[in-house]
């Protein structure tokens, strides 16, 4: 098997999807990319987490051609493969429709951060606009609009993370979750006191530098 | 036992609906019908779902008849067969309690789409008027109102869904309670933005030519 | 050991409790009397139900006095045996701080029947006052308010349930969280759409006499 | 191992903290100060919880050196010494972004009591003000504003417990976002019945003497 190391990684953030109540039945997915071949590994289209092994994942190209996989490759792989391309600093991404965030996205609007942890994500997380599932127009809007933020709401949608691998995609994915729906039960009571530019950038540092082990 | 392999498919879907919180204690129901006898196995009325084994499933016909079982059938098997009888496209039902959709039937309204994920459930999920619980009222009340869409919410009642298979219909079930909920909050802290005819149609299209493994 | 089945029972059903997400840690507690010698089996006080065995349960009298039992019984014990004495159709009872029931005791309502599900409670659950904890207060504020109903609000507190049995009783804590979830935020966006008197009536007919396995 | 009985009961401690969906991924930290040594044993930084042993846990004094342990401790570790060196009452300490209890850290809001659950936290869980994370910073706020409570809400961050123990504060960090989540949503709806402080003092009277197991 080709990347077996990359596939086992793609194989058990996946798990943690469901594990986090962040996807049901079969939606959702994750991708990792090599760094030395520029090879992704996604999960196949449609298909229900409990029944996915490492050998069920797809290997494909920068250009989508599947080179290996005895099963179809997520529907949104061009949309994957589009921010592989065009940012060459991301390795891993992420797919949900996790209610929180989904919350935001059907009302089409950003999460703006009231809490330290959003520091994590980079701040406010954008949202894009509507686009059509298949193509590659997703990976287009995302790469317009992601900025230096880790996730993306993408509206009447779900949200997308990206990161320095699969895991850290996967991570930010329970973390946008997870502020989400803080964030929102916040909004709905009153407004939240808002972290200012300076505060978040003071606790991204944190996160960056102190926060972890090395 | 007759119907080895429905039964089996049927009770795996019913251990779906508590795996899912869809239903508590003994709530809920999952049918499906044979496409060769056109025979109906469905959960014993008011039983556990932990005690619940493929052979405590009942095979009736589509009068009724209970021809293989020790136990009762559904409070809600009159229902099921009016829909089987009327409607020969549908070989799987699943009927729930389940919270976010329950708050639709208590308020008496539709879901309505702002998510492209409902475009799976054919878009807007319709409302059906109060009826009595146990005979085939609610049967018949599903039949007139349920249109294309694979989900149906019944005033002060709960929600039905159906489907080519019980499995299709069990994933229904699981995905308009999804739906329900991030459409509850939306609504609850603004307008969601709807989503047009074209774009469910659009995004249905996807999910039955494109999404998923042939 | 005395009362082993009850014991048995009243220790399943203690566990259904934080398996249904109706207490935390060691809050709440489940009861049983036994028909032939009117002892009460009950939870012992602050007691992890991780660590709780059959044997761990206290066998006490009608008037509160120990009879089996190495551990202190729950500070409700009054409470449950004042409603035993005086309610000798009851032979279960439950207690918890379920967090959807609790907010209706936090905001001094009662829960007004939207669902078909309430008929099987007995339509609205009462509000009993705020009472203290301890004594046979609470008690006496169940027997005095509950009526009809299988489960009671108690202001600022909790909800307590009743039944033929533990496991009805239990059942019934469930059954009045669910519907507190579903009831509170149907309110929360609007009015829902009230069951009539007759409608409960019909409806608990349904439950009594047609649902379920006899 | 040195301590290695507290070792075991941080970590269990540490554990109870996802198990009761407080914490995801990496969040929030338990320690234990051993009350003849005075050494504190701490989670260490940006650990996942489901790889975590009692032989990752550090061992620090409190000054903050570090005696044993192969891992860097929790960037909070100086805020839970600070706590120790200025409270000799305080045993045990917990840190959670739980959801709830991050609702009222986002809208700037202590917890007022509505519940006699309230009670064994002694009451309003008072807020305290936006300090940036890394330092003891925190922990000199938690000092000044926690008084009596055994819980905090600190703005724009998240909560922190304390108690005679590492599982006392760990117990409270379960029940102060139970009781976030219930006055959340009573709040939500309208006014909550407060408690008054009579109501509170007798309350918490129970709690310490009449509750539980001595």
């Amino acid at each position: 098997m080709m990347l077996e190391e990359l596939c086992e990684e793609v194989w058990k953030c996946s798990l943690e999807l469901p594990k986090n109540d962040l996807v049901k039945m079969t939606s959702g997915n994750v991708s990792g990319r090599d760094p030395e071949t520029n090879l992704v590994v996604i999960k196949p289209s449609g298909y229900k987490y409990e029944d996915l092994t490492p050998a069920d994942l797809v290997v494909v190209d920068l250009e989508g051609n599947v080179l290996e996989g005895h099963l179809k490759p997520s529907t949104d792989t061009a949309t994957h493969l589009y921010v592989y391309r065009h940012r060459s600093d991301v390795f891993g991404m992420a797919h949900t429709h996790s209610p929180y965030a989904s919350i935001f996205a059907a009302l089409g609007e950003p999460i703006r951060p009231c809490l330290t942890a959003c520091a994590m994500l980079g701040g406010e997380v954008p949202l894009g606009g509507y686009v059509s599932v298949g193509g590659e127009g997703i990976g287009k809007e995302i790469v317009e609009k992601i900025g230096h933020s880790l996730a993306i709401i993408m509206q009447n949608h779900g949200v997308f993370t990206i990161g320095s691998s699969a895991s850290v995609a996967t991570k930010m994915a329970v973390e946008v979750e997870d502020i989400a729906k803080i964030t929102y039960f916040a909004t709905l009571r009153g407004e939240p006191i808002w972290l200012t530019p300076d505060q978040v950038a003071e606790m991204a540092n944190v996160y960056t530098n102190v926060y972890g082990q090395r």
